[in-house]
C-alpha cells in the first residue's frame, strides 16, 4: 500500500545521510556548541537576511512548541491560536501542561484575521473583571496552517502590526514552511517572517530531515536563557551535532526549497486529478497536503490502494480526506494514484461527465 | 585535542547508520507505530526476559525522565533521589517543572541505600503533620551513578524490596546501563532490572546511537496511556521509525554489550595509567568513567592536550577531573594518553617514585 | 446606591457572627482539626444522607476547583465543562495553571447534557491519534449554573449515569448551591449530590458565610491524601475552626436552607416585575440570579440607581443584565427596586402596553 | 490542656470582631475593591513609610508564597531559601507545584547569609554549564525566621545589596513580623523592609487577625497584573473586605505593634523560666517562639499539662522543643506554666542546683 497519510512516512534526504556519514567520527561538544551548529546557524541567517537572530535546533514541533510559547507567558497569559492549530487540537494539552490556556479563535478555514486578534485582545482589557481571565498575551499562527492554507504577506503584516500595537509577541509555526515557500500563490519569504514575527521556527522534520526544527528568535527580549528552556523541557540533544548537520545541508545550494518544490508539484498535480474527477475540495490548498472531498464509494475504493487520513465527515456519507505528498514522494506512485483517481471518479464519482468513457475503459 | 570529556562527543556506530541507510526509502506509519520499533520492542523484552513490558522509545534521558516521573506521581507527591542525582542536579529543574519535588538524600558517592529510603519514607509517613510536605512516592536511582559506580544487585534487590514494602515505584535511569553491564564488577543483569524495578530505562544516546533511549515500563500499573504522556512532553518522534531501527541494531547480535565493553576497556587502561602515576580518585568507578584527582601541574598539563572534566576543586590545589570513554574511543588515542600520563605523573606528580627514570625518558 | 451586582456584597449572617464571638478565646489545634470542623462535618454528612463521605472546608471557590481537579486528573487528562462555566470562563486560567485543559463544551444556557459528554468522551477514544489530544476524564458542572438554571434529578441522573459507564467521575461546584436548593422548580436535594456525583462542594461565601466551601468526597477513589492538596494550593486555613464554625452555623436548624429561600423569593419578586414590564430574559433562572434584557434607556435609567452586572450586548442596542440577590437583600430595597422597574417600563420600555397610563404615573 | 503549640488556637482580636460586626451589613464591591481594603493599604503604606509600593490582601502565607514567587520567576528559576525556610519544608512542595525548585541553602540556625547568596549565585554563573542547572534568580527570607530568630538591619542590607547586585529580587515572608518587630533585640522596623526589599509580606494570620497577610510589593518591576495571579492561585477573596477591615483595624493605633509585644513578654518570660530551670535552647530566640531542650522527664511531664511542638529529637534522649505565644497568649496561662517549669526542672533538671528546695516545694 503507497502511503499519503503524511510527510514523515519516509527516512531523510539521501544528501543528508550522506553528510551524516562523512562526519561521524569527528570528535565534537555535546549540546549544540559544535561547529556544525555555528556554521548552520549562520546559513539560515543568511537565508533569512538577519544575522542578528539567535537560532536554536530543536527534534520536533510539539518541543518547540512547548518551549518557545512557555518561555515567553507569564503564568496568568494565554496564547491565541486558531481552533485548527496544532497546539490548539493536536499536542495532547502540551501547552495547559505548562500552565496556559490556548485561546482558541474560531475560523472556517484555519486561519485567524488581525480583526479577530485585535477584537480579543480589546475585549479583555476593556473588560471590569479582566483579571478573572487569562491575558490574550502571544499570538500562534502556522504557516502553512494545518489546513495546507498559506498567509498573504498582506495578512501576516497586519498580524504582526496589532501584535506590536499591542506589545504581544507573534509566534510562526512554520512545520511545513518548506510547502508553503514552495508553493505557486506564496507571497511570504523567511526574510518576511524574520521581520514580522517575534520568533519562528522552520521545520526540518517534514521537509527532508529526519528530525529537527530550527527556532529563530528576531525579538531580543525572548533571547535571554532560552538554552535553559530547551533543558528543562527535555529538548537539548546531546549529539547536538546532528541537528547542526542536517540544517547545514538543507539549506546549502537551496535544497530545502528544491525539495518543497517538488513535492507541492506532486500535490497538485493529485489536486488536479480530484478536481478533474469532479471532487470538491474541503481547503482550497496549493501546498504538499490536499483535501478533497469523496463520496463512500471512492472513499472506500481508494482506502483499498492508498492509506490517506480521513479528516472530517460530513453529510450525505461524504469524507473530507488528507493526501499529504513530501520531499520523498515518487514520482511514479503519484502517477498510479492519478490514474486510479480518473478511473474511480469516471465510475462512481459525483459528477462522472463522461460514463460511458469510464465504463470502457473499464473493460 | 582529543576529547574524553563525554560519552557522545561522536556520531553513532556505523551498523546503525549502516541500517539507516538500507531502510530510508521504505514508507512506514509515524509516531513508532511502525514495524522498525515493533521489532526492537520484542529483541528488547526477550533481551530482558521479560516479554510483558511495555516498551517506549524517547530522544533523550532527561525527556525519559520527565515522562516517566510525571506520569506516575500524584501532585503532592516527591521522588526520593541521590544528591548527585541528575534529575536533582543537572536537568535544570525538569522535575520541578513538572510540579514534583526532587527530595535529595545525601550520599558521598552518589548510591543511596535502602535504609535511607526506609528511613525518609518512614519519617514522612510517622509525621503528624505528614500532609504539610511532600510525599515521597518514588525512587529514582541510576546506574551506573553520575559518579561511575554499581549498585550490587544485593543493593538493588534491598531497594526493590523497601520499595515493595511502601508500595511506591522504583525508576532506574539507565543512561549509561551498558556501561554498568560491561563493568567487571556488575553483577546486575537486564534480566534482574525487569524483575526488580518498576520502570527502567536502557540508554542508547551514550552507548552507540545517534539518540534514543529505552523505556521498560514493568509494573502494569504504570503502562496505561504512557504514549499520552510522551506526546504531551513534546517526546514523540514523528519518523519514530529512527528510534526502533537504531535499538533493533543496537540488540542485535549482542553489539550492546560489544561496544560497552570495549569503552570499559580502555577506560580501566586509563584508570590503571593514573593509578600507577600515583593519583587518587574521587570515585573508585569501574565503568567507562573515571574520576582521577590531579595536582594542578598535571592537571594544567594534561589540559593543553585534551579535553576532559573538572568535576570538583579539592583543597590543597588538587581538582577531580573525569574523563570518559564510550564505544567511539580509538584504542590509539589512549595509548597517546596513557603515555603523557606516566610521563607527566613522573615529573609532576605527588608520588613520583622514580625520578630518574622520568628524566631519562623525557630525553 | 443600591448593589445587586452580586451575592457577596455584604458581610456574614448574624447567627455566623455570633457563633465566632462565642467561641473566640476558646482554643484548638489549627488546620481544621479542632472540634468545630468535626461537628460541622457530622452535621452535613447529616444533611446529605451520608455519612461515609470526606469533607473538606476551603476558604473559596476557585481554590476548591482547583485543588478537587488537580487531585484526581493525571497530567494528560482533561476536564469537560460548558463553555460558560466558571472554570472555562472566570479563574483565570487556573485550570490550565495546574496543568489541565478545559474542554470547553457549546451550550446556549451553560447546562451540558449526558448525550455530549458521551459523544465527546465516544469521539476520543474511537480516535485512532487519541493520545495526541488530552484525554477527557472528568465532568464539572455548576447547579445552579453561572447562567442561574437548574439541572432536573433527571438530568443528573444521566450525567452521573454516563460518568460511571465511561468511569470517569462527577464533580458539582455549588457555590450557590442554596439558591439552587430553595428554588421553586428544583428537584434535586443535597442527597442525590451524594448519590449521583463523585465529588461535590456546598457554597457558603455566597449563602450566608464570611467565606468558606464544604467539599464533600464521595468516591472513596478521591479521598486519599486530600488535605495534601488543600496544603499545596493554599487552601489550608491555619484557624481553620473559622470554617467549622461557620458551615455548624449554617447547617443548624435549617439556616441554610432558609436564608436561601428568602433571597430566591426576593429574586422571584424582581423577575415578576422585569416580566410585568415586558422584558425579555437571556435565561428563565428561578433561582437568586436574573437576567433580564433592557433596552439602552431602561439600562441608563437603572444603572443611575442601581449597580448590577451588564452580561452581554445584544443587538438592538438591548443589553442582558444580571440582577442578583442573596440571603442578606433587604425587602425594603426590592421595593424600591420593583417600583422603578415598573416606572421605567412604563415609560422607557418595549411594550408599553399603558403609556398614558405611565405618564400619568410620572406626574 | 493549655496550648503553647502555636499562634493560631484562638480566634482573633476583640477589635476586629468588633470592627467586622459594626460593618456586617454595608453593602461594597467584592474582590477587594472597596472603602475598607483602599483605607487599610492607605494605612499600611504610612506605616511603612512608602505610599507608593502596591499592597494585596491574601489569606495565608502559603498562598502569599506561591504567589509572589510564581508570579516573578521565570520556568527556569528558582528561588533561593534557608533549608528551615517555610517553602523548603512546610507547604507540601507548593513552589515546586508551580514548577520551580527552591533552592535550599544549609544552615544551623535557620538563618542565610549574603555571602551565601553572593556564592550560589556567583557558581552557577560561572558555570560553563549553566544551563543545565536550575537559575537561581531571587531570594526568600523569613523574618523571624521559623526557628525564632531575626536578621540584623546589617544582615539585611547586605542580603538587599547581593541582591541588587545580582539583580535578583529579595521578598521576605512576615508571617510572624509583629513579633520581631516587637522584640527587644530588633533593629529593623517596617520602613526599612520597604526600602530593602523587592516584595514583602505582613502577617495577619498570627497577630490578631482571623486569616490574612499583606503583600507589599514596593519594586515597580513586579507590581504588573499581580491580581490575576492572586484569582489565578485561588487567592482573591470574594468578600475582600473582611481583609480591609482586619488590617485597617491591626494598623490602627498601634494595635499590630502593641499586641506583638504582650506575646513577645510572655514569650520571655517563658525562656527566663527554662532558663532559671537550667535547660539550654536549640535557638536563642528573643520572639514569640521559644526552643528550650527538655529532658526525657521533664519532656514528658510538661506534654501530660500543655501541648507544644516536639521540634527536633535529640542524642542522649533529649528533645528540643516549641513553646509559642501569641497576641490571645493569657498571662495566668503563662504563671502557671512557669511555675510548673520551676517544679519540675527543679526535681527532674539535668542541674538541679538546688534539689532540696525542690524536694521542700513539692512538699
Amino acid at each position: 500500500m503507497i502511503r499519503f497519510e503524511c510527510d514523515y512516512a519516509e527516512g531523510a534526504h539521501p544528501r543528508i545521510l550522506e553528510a551524516l556519514l562523512k562526519t561521524n567520527r569527528e570528535q565534537t561538544s555535546g549540546y549544540g556548541e559544535d561547529i556544525f551548529c555555528e556554521t548552520a546557524k549562520k546559513i539560515i541567517g543568511l537565508a533569512c537576511g538577519n544575522s542578528d537572530m539567535d537560532v536554536h535546533f530543536l527534534v520536533g514541533g510539539t518541543q518547540a512548541n512547548i518551549t518557545v510559547i512557555s518561555s515567553i507567558l507569564r503564568p496568568h497569559q494565554a496564547v491565541i491560536s486558531a481552533d485548527k492549530g496544532h497546539i490548539a487540537e493536536h499536542e495532547t494539552g502540551a501547552i495547559e501542561a505548562t500552565g496556559h490556556k490556548v485561546i482558541a479563535l474560531p475560523t472556517e478555514d484555519g486561519k485567524i484575521t488581525a480583526k479577530q486578534v485585535r477584537q480579543v485582545v480589546m475585549e479583555h482589557f476593556t473588560d471590569a473583571s479582566q483579571e478573572h481571565m487569562p491575558q490574550p498575551a502571544m499570538v500562534y499562527i502556522s504557516h502553512p496552517t494545518e489546513t495546507g492554507l498559506l498567509y498573504t504577506k498582506q495578512e501576516l503584516t497586519e498580524l504582526s502590526t496589532v501584535c506590536r500595537e499591542r506589545k504581544i509577541p507573534l509566534y510562526l509555526d512554520g512545520a511545513r514552511l518548506g510547502y508553503g515557500l514552495a508553493a505557486p500563490k506564496n507571497d511570504v519569504f523567511m526574510a518576511d517572517l524574520a521581520k514580522l514575527c517575534d520568533v519562528f521556527y522552520i521545520g526540518g522534520t517534514k521537509v527532508g530531515a529526519m528530525f529537527g526544527e530550527a527556532v529563530c528568535i528576531v525579538n531580543d527580549k525572548y533571547k535571554e536563557d532560552f538554552r535553559y528552556h530547551i533543558k528543562q523541557r527535555g529538548g537539548l540533544l546531546s549529539k547536538g551535532r546532528f541537528l547542526g548537520i542536517q540544517f547545514d545541508t538543507l539549506f546549502r545550494d537551496g535544497l530545502y526549497l528544491e525539495i518543497s518544490k517538488t513535492a507541492v508539484e506532486q500535490a497538485l498535480r493529485i489536486k488536479e486529478a480530484f478536481k478533474n474527477g469532479g471532487c470538491d475540495f474541503l481547503y482550497d490548498s496549493y501546498t504538499n497536503q490536499q483535501f478533497p472531498i469523496l463520496n463512500r464509494v471512492v472513499y472506500s475504493e481508494l482506502s483499498k490502494l492508498y492509506s490517506f487520513s480521513t479528516w472530517k465527515k460530513l453529510e450525505g456519507e461524504r469524507f473530507a480526506v488528507r493526501f499529504v505528498t513530501s520531499w520523498a514522494t515518487r514520482e511514479e506512485n503519484v502517477d498510479t494514484l492519478i490514474s486510479d483517481i480518473k478511473r474511480l471518479c469516471k465510475i462512481y464519482g459525483d459528477r462522472p461527465t463522461n460514463y460511458e468513457e469510464a465504463e470502457t475503459e473499464e473493460n
